[in-house]
């Protein structure tokens, strides 16, 4: 599962901690009082624990509450914008991308570089680009509390294995092996899904697909990526939308990716790069929008199976798909509309991401601090060992 | 969701009915003393509900347990052979099947009247055959604590409805409206999976396919029905597997039913029904074994699609596709390897379902039971009024 720690023997200490810490996230400036109310622990409880909290620089104290009427003020507490940062990378085909967020998920500092990672290469690129985001978080002069690596493949939940990245030439791939220390694995479209989930449309059910040389899915169900049986679900890169079509990388035929993704769009355009294509499409070029309708009506038998799978109500258009959203929007609703009996009662909406083509990077970083939110016991004990006397059971 | 009682506010006397109804069921023939080791009751409690479940005829009392040793033996109690049982009914295309089920979803009576349900006359026909179902029951001397109805169509979760049934030519049809009682409605493929979960190959995640004149699907993930978002999960008789390929009845094109369905499968092999079928493929007729590969490269690429999608490990092969099994398997393990990249390095399990054509029924006749099973209480309370004034808050 990503975001979450592995369920584990949570003590009455850790859950107070998560419970209190949920409390200061969802209310930022309130008062001790206030999380004693908002927790039913009690005010000694709520103290020892935002003491704690702030001792490790997970939540800092702010100005006096202002209260109308009598009574002392309380002094307020929120999470502390220098704690804890998640960092996430991106493998991308073509791009290594970083991005770190502090414990609100605000982004504090990115950075994209542009080379083809089809190498053996990647590895040690990936190593150089890991150091050099963390020389951004010393500068800033805060903590990394863990590293999220959103991959282009299918990633293996029990194991982190990323067990096949057609597109990068991967095959059992074990990066903690390779790169000497653990991170949170997971498929970027899972990533992206899961930061548009915590910043983006505000929908419970969605699937997120988006189109870059390849395509990934995340799906959301009741705010929870569905991550099917061992975590290789919501893969659509691969579904046949035109079984007897032309040959794809992965040995079969007319999947999706081959059929609706960047590459084919560009090269039915005749578009050198996505910027290339908007402008022609901006001009009226028939080329171009015949083009991005093709890839459309493909989109849409693809998803219509999502849907008639899932029954899921919405679809967000993310990465290259949220900026072609103008051209791809009706001849994808037409597809869908004709594919899925259910839109007969009940009309699937289109969302278009406003996260751009960051979204899983974002996603990355993000689950990274997710965790440090719903186990913050967990992040004192291993980065905050000199606390260890004043740990209980 | 089928197969459990709405969530509601579960009293102390609720849970530990059921409680101890469970324990009954997964050891028949304990005694008191055993439940409350089993339960975690006090004997004292574990009596008294045994007693109210016995007075009900949902337990009955049998022959001492056997013991070795010293200390008095007990009675030992099962689930009744004379208590509630459930009553299935399925509304197939071209039949009316009926199956009663006692509470250890042993079946007691079944049958099938076969007649096109494609009128309007469908519903008088229904009411008759639950009526002539109902009497069954009472030749037998049993209660019928409920009735599930198999419909071929997308049944709405919420509001019971189904919302749509092509080959019966239904939309928006309100059976319990039209038949003047109460039901629990679902599409005859997610009770297939039911039935084939509670009573076939034991596996805690598959997608079990059916093909007849429609074909449905129902998707199982750790023990339980996948049903969607809105409760019309699973559909997977509309996805496209040829999507340029000939008309389907929906309106769209190459729908998987249009061309892996029972009537495509017969036209190709020139068969008049399915035991012709068999027989020319036992003689090894050309045709029909060309028939019947074509048909699984279809089924191969739609179920492709919810492997990919759901990481699902297993397919259950049902309905008359268990009858075609030894043809099917290798066109279709093929085609899944072809078009699953996790097959790889975890391959897809294909098993034929031991359950037949009446899955659907049995599914629904066993929902029945499994709600009796989950919430005695609620039974007791709607079945024996007369046991009112002993029950408490």
């Amino acid at each position: 599962m990503i975001g979450t720690r592995p369920a584990g023997q949570h003590t009455v200490r850790q859950h107070n901690a998560a419970l209190v810490l949920g409390a200061i996230a969802d209310g930022p400036g309130t008062s001790r009082a206030g999380l004693s109310a908002a927790t039913g622990l009690t005010k000694a409880t709520v103290s020892s624990v935002v003491d704690r909290l702030i001792g490790a620089d997970l939540v800092a104290e702010g100005e006096p509450e202002r209260r109308v009427g009598p009574g002392r003020r309380g002094t307020v507490v929120s999470l502390s914008p220098t704690g804890p940062h998640g960092l996430g990378i991106e493998i991308g085909v073509d791009y290594l991308a970083s991005c770190l967020v502090d414990l609100t998920g605000t982004v504090r500092a990115e950075e994209v570089r542009y080379a083809d990672n089809r190498t053996p290469r990647v590895f040690q690129r990936v190593s150089a680009f890991l150091r050099s985001a963390r020389k951004q978080a010393e500068a800033l002069g805060v903590p990394v509390a863990g590293v999220g690596v959103a991959v282009p493949g299918v990633v293996e939940s029990s194991s982190g294995l990323v067990r096949l990245a057609p597109n990068l030439g991967w095959r059992d791939v074990d990066l903690a092996d390779r790169l000497g220390e653990t991170f949170t694995v997971a498929n970027e479209a899972n990533f992206a899904a899961l930061a548009e989930l915590w910043h983006g449309s505000a929908l419970p059910d969605f699937v997120h697909v988006s189109g870059e040389i390849g395509i990934g899915a995340g799906i959301v169900l009741d705010r929870a990526l569905f991550e099917g049986v061992r975590g290789a679900g919501g893969e659509i890169g691969h579904l046949p939308v035109a079984p007897d079509g032309p040959p794809c990388s992965c040995g079969a035929n007319g999947c999706l990716e081959r059929m609706a993704g960047q590459e084919e769009i560009l090269r039915l355009a005749g578009a050198e790069t996505v910027d290339d294509l908007i402008s022609a499409l901006e001009a009226g070029n028939d080329a171009a929008a015949v083009a991005v309708a093709t890839a459309a009506g493909h989109l849409g038998v693809g998803l219509s199976t999502v849907v008639n799978l899932m029954d899921v109500p919405a679809v967000v258009l993310g990465g290259t798909y949220a900026r072609l959203e103008p051209w791809l929007r009706e001849p994808l609703l037409a597809e869908l509309e004709r594919r899925v009996p259910s839109t007969a009662w009940s009309p699937v909406r289109l969302v278009r991401s406003s996260l751009g083509t960051r979204a899983a990077v974002r996603g990355a970083a993000g689950a990274v601090i997710r965790a440090v939110l719903a186990d913050p016991e967990h992040y004192l004990t291993t980065h905050w060992p000199s606390d260890q006397d004043a740990r209980g059971r």
